[in-house]
């Protein structure tokens, strides 16, 4: 296990729950002998940072340094490193590590690994803890490092490594990525916008379904959706009635499934990507009687990663996103919480990540 | 089309929403030249029967002729017909149509077209009403006229028609028969018994869920299944946290869905069976963390259904019966309403079916 070098990394860390972050000085390990280390160039801010750097989950452990949306420049490789070298572009997500002997991962699937080890805030194997991408620089297992295709704006292809993957995986998984299905994704944010840039370079049919009129435009001009639909509408909601395969429901408050069930197609698949805190109400008739399903999923597997990125790159798909500096950061998580942002805010870090000497 | 014939049948039917069925002469057609006629020897009686008499879907029209779970003797096959000939034993179950073209009809999931022509109470193509097994003589299309294996006691094998393609379906859709896989059955009625069997027979290990301790005996020692566990115990439940592959939710009551979703494995699925008729709360975490589904199905489509039936040949699968007579069936149904039945009221149709010819 390589060795902890003190105090040779900075970064913004929660210190406590207040939900302020502030600058930290902290260590990485040396660069193992199958680890990369990257100079971190941006960093996206996904709505979970907010939820962690708050303990919102319980699960918080202060001085944390968020993000998992990390694009970078490779800087030094271990002696067994293989896929890797120095001077390429590359990415890490959500996360870091994983047993690598069960089932989950033996499917490539180590984001359902139960001993799976997130990029911040958990226990690495050399009990220290890990910290994320709001820091000048990061140290990760080749096996966990992502390649970026060349033509790919740095800035815009961070988000990609959590939201567009969350997106990706259960539209692959699910078999909702065939040309001329009709896909529906409720919710336009962060999950949302690249949920319909993905589907519809998939060849299918999308149809965006938000709460209000206010977003069509948006959806359909901007991003390239095929059609609007407003959930609260009887009207728009029965005229679609039974016509989508699959629907991705981004949307983390409390809402009704029942028009959503409706939508589908028989044999149709409801995906839950939001997490809402308290139960939803499930009827249960259209899943017998149309053998209709819901079910959810959790960002994706490090292949499925590397096969999302490499169809960013194909279809030129990246995140809409607006460029902070890293002084901005606390204003950003104000914002966000109001969902103030389209789509994605990403930290400029190589630039504007400045280390305080005096801290 | 065939010409109908008038009062050439006699059953028992409901004439309102009362609940009571009384004799009723009727008429069903010619054979045709698909047709397959037959002497009706067994019916069983389903809990929809029970429901469709009662008018409690808003859909029932009368007079209704109850039954799908049918078993009987060929008396007379149309010039076309191939598959079966006059004296063999066959079964008819909840279809007697569909439109053939659509695409659930091309996967042979007949039950799921959305023109299917329910055995009683639906419109046949030639605008007569159908009419179900609770009668003397049934005439239906070869197309959805189920063999039964020559070893099975028909009386017992009649529930298999409607119960038994009911587990058997999602067990196989979901690919839940693999030796060794570990399968849920909640609730252990008319559905519950047959699916601790068929699972049994695929070679998976099966744990009933009830709510109480009662019927662990009758689960394990009876029925065959390899262990109990009581839903409202949370010790017991946590001890088995995480363990089953999929389970078969019969219970048609309210109920919490979170336990069942515990008892899950990664990506395990929990089918419903039993249809509340209020929603369900639905936690979204353990399908998002977990990639659990929920599901739902309703009967099978012809080729499961002789499928299934085959699979009961070769494991001498039958449901656990209490056998009636014809005029015991208005009592029959006062008890199953009380589900005061272990598990399947079967009708002894031939024997103790007569007609009055006052009537």
């Amino acid at each position: 296990m390589a060795k902890v070098v003190e105090n040779k990394a900075f970064g913004l860390a929660a210190k406590d729950n207040s939900g302020v972050l502030s600058p930290f000085h902290f260590s990485r390990r040396e660069t193992g002998e199958k680890d990369v280390r990257l100079k971190v160039l941006f960093c996206g801010i996904c709505h979970s940072d907010l939820h962690m750097i708050k303990n919102d989950w319980g699960v918080s452990i202060y001085p944390l340094v968020p993000g998992h949306e990390i694009v970078g420049e490779v800087t030094e490789v271990g002696a067994k490193v293989t896929k890797f070298k120095a001077g390429d572009k590359v990415g890490v997500g959500c996360l870091v590590g994983s047993c690598g002997s069960c089932d989950s991962c033996d499917e490539g699937l180590e984001n359902y690994c139960p001993k799976l080890i997130q990029t911040y805030g958990f226990k690495y194997y050399d009990d220290t803890m890990t910290y994320g991408g709001y820091s000048d620089n990061m140290v990760c297992d080749e096996d966990f490092i992502i390649r970026i295709p060349e033509n790919l704006p740095l800035d815009a292809t961070a988000p990609l490594l959590c939201a567009g993957v969350t997106v990706y995986s259960p539209l692959k998984t699910h078999g909702l990525d065939k040309p001329g299905m009709h896909i529906g994704v409720v919710g336009l944010g962060g999950l949302g916008h690249v949920g319909v840039k993905f589907a519809k370079a998939m060849g299918t049919k999308v149809t965006v379904i938000s709460t209000s009129e206010s977003k069509r435009d948006e959806a359909i001009n901007r991003l390239g959706a095929d059609a609007f639909l407003v959930s609260r509408d009887p009207k728009q909601i029965k005229d679609a009635m039974g016509s989508m395969d699959g629907i991705l429901d981004t949307v983390s408050a409390t809402h009704p499934l029942l028009p959503l069930l409706g939508l589908l197609k028989q044999k149709g698949k409801l995906v839950m990507l939001g997490a809402p805190n308290k139960p939803l109400e499930l009827p249960v008739l259209p899943l017998i009687f149309q053998r209709k399903m819901v079910t959810g999923s959790m960002i994706g597997g490090i292949k499925e990663t590397q096969d999302m990125m490499d169809m960013a790159g194909k279809h030129n798909i990246t995140a809409d996103i607006e460029l902070i500096s890293a002084d901005y950061v606390n204003t950003a998580m104000e914002r966000l919480e109001k969902a103030d942002v389209r789509y994605r805010f990403v930290i400029d870090v190589a630039n504007t990540l400045k280390p305080n000497p005096s801290l």
